[in-house]
């Protein structure tokens, strides 16, 4: 049975390991990502391949990656949280360990880890949504990722929800991204103890009377308790949440959301808005299934266990 | 060389036409729809069906249809402009002409058409869209076409532009048809002459002086002229256009978008603030390619065209 190694370089964390052909982790590690070098995050990523090899045999090697990932050629054009541009990491991954190597988008690759082996088993059009300080997306149709024509398909945190909305780092405005996710939730939350703190007492309690210093796990822990600030909180962001998937239900009719990422961790105090919001917002409701919108299974290890299933397609 | 025969069943006309392996129509004809009974349009396409055939040798009809329809089985599960709700319309027409039958949405159609034929040959990612009184769409991915879990996808007229923005017939407010089609042109035109008759002096001349009887044509033929308020209507359904086409290049990346539908009779008028609007839109922009939007070549007989094709897939 080959064994393959899956690499997740993220903007802060190299995280790789040794996976099955049933998408069981044999071993794993982690380490920084040095940023700033587009060479020595080559080299990261050589030297975990090489350490993890030195106990294992190992056929191939894939990397998902936050980036513009050119299909088949393995560049990446370009990453918003590190310095790659228009960089040849496939070539120069294989150069150093002496693999053949798959390079992919790291929302891609958590979708097709989760299509293959986790919630999405079983439904051949899905959406994978990584909901964390922003949103990303994987698309898996009819048994394949989807990648477009450039290799940049599946954005969706940056779909305009709102004309002349919240600034988005990608340079538009009303992005998905800045209503629907880890960061929406803060600002949600953060907003309420400014302006209504008695509202928020529980939420600025948790965070040392300081409204500027709550985060997303003090939102979840007072939600958790049932503080009803915190879950108008998780109402506003899963509504949101809500909306946009109908709007990827009405250009993809997908079968099955998988909603993964940071947020998630919150379980039914993001899904639950979010179904009901999806249900009233579907275009054609009444007409037509619901599709399912559940936790992702496989956890921060989904990108992973996904790039290395997708490196077996060079077996 | 097998010909099939392509149906387009619209909510007033049923077009047919003999179709070749090369996309050519050698002969064709209309009726129109009996859009009340079900049956009697059942049998409107038989009867065109066997109209054309005592003429030429057909080994399948591809039919293409205003409606949900259910990927495979060639049920119509519900149709906004005609009688048809679970309608198993496919096997009608198979007990009426007694030839294997298939059914497809018309903007699948369409799009499949301009695709094999027409604007779409050699780009094997793309979008049609029929831009009419609302927008309609057609989706190829990777040279197949993208039905969806349920059949219903591509349904991009439905994505929401604007929250509690204008009503829309799906139920919904702020649908991307409600600001992007021809009815949008219209109800641009008509505002424009009502609050400012001054500004909109051709178009009430067009219109022999009533804001409210201005129609789409009209506001074409002023802009051809270069009247400055019909140019105004057009750069902002031109604007509306190329924002939710950013939108969908965020989804899925395709290299191509082909605009029909009688408002791309307009030409650049439409095209040229569409594709300003589009750049100026797209997420990533400056790190990617900018899709080609144009103008689709096969004009009203692409479904039919589309629809003949599509029926190959049973020979």
């Amino acid at each position: 049975m080959a064994l393959t190694i899956g690499v997740d370089v993220g903007g802060t964390k190299v995280a790789a390991g040794v996976v099955d052909e049933d998408g069981r982790i044999l071993a794993q590690l982690k380490r920084g990502t040095p940023s700033t070098s587009v060479d020595r995050t080559a080299d990261a990523i050589a030297e975990v391949v090489d350490t993890l090899r030195a106990a294992h045999s190992v056929a191939a090697v894939g990397i998902g990656a936050a980036g513009f990932i050119e299909p088949g050629g393995g560049t990446v054009r370009f990453a918003p949280n590190l310095a790659w541009r228009d960089e040849p990491l496939k070539a120069k991954v294989e150069v150093r360990v002496g693999l053949p190597t798959v390079v992919e988008n790291d929302a891609n690759a958590m979708a097709w880890g989760e299509y293959r082996f986790g919630a999405g088993r079983g439904e051949e059009n899905l959406l994978g949504l990584t909901v964390g300080t922003g949103i990303g997306g994987g698309i898996v149709l009819d048994g394949r990722l989807h990648r477009g024509r450039w290799g940049i398909a599946a954005e969706i945190g940056h779909i305009q929800m709102k004309p002349h909305g919240r600034r988005c780092g990608c340079g538009n405005r009303g992005c998905w991204e800045q209503y629907g996710s880890g960061r929406a939730l803060v600002h949600e939350a953060r907003e309420l103890a400014s302006v209504w703190p008695a509202r928020a007492g529980r939420l600025l309690q948790l965070a040392d009377g300081r409204a500027e210093d709550i985060e997303g796990p003090e939102v979840t822990a007072a939600a958790r308790e049932g503080d009803p600030a915190a879950l108008e909180c998780f109402a506003e962001v899963g509504r949101w949440l809500g909306v946009g998937m109908a709007d990827l239900a009405a250009v993809l009719d997908p079968g099955r959301f998988i909603v993964g990422g940071g947020v998630s961790t919150a379980g039914d105090l993001l899904l639950v808005p979010t179904r009901a919001a999806y249900a009233e917002s579907l275009t054609g409701r009444g007409h037509r299934p619901i599709a399912d919108i559940c936790l992702a299974e496989l956890g921060q290890e989904a990108g992973l266990v996904g790039a290395a299933d997708l490196a077996r397609s060079v077996l």
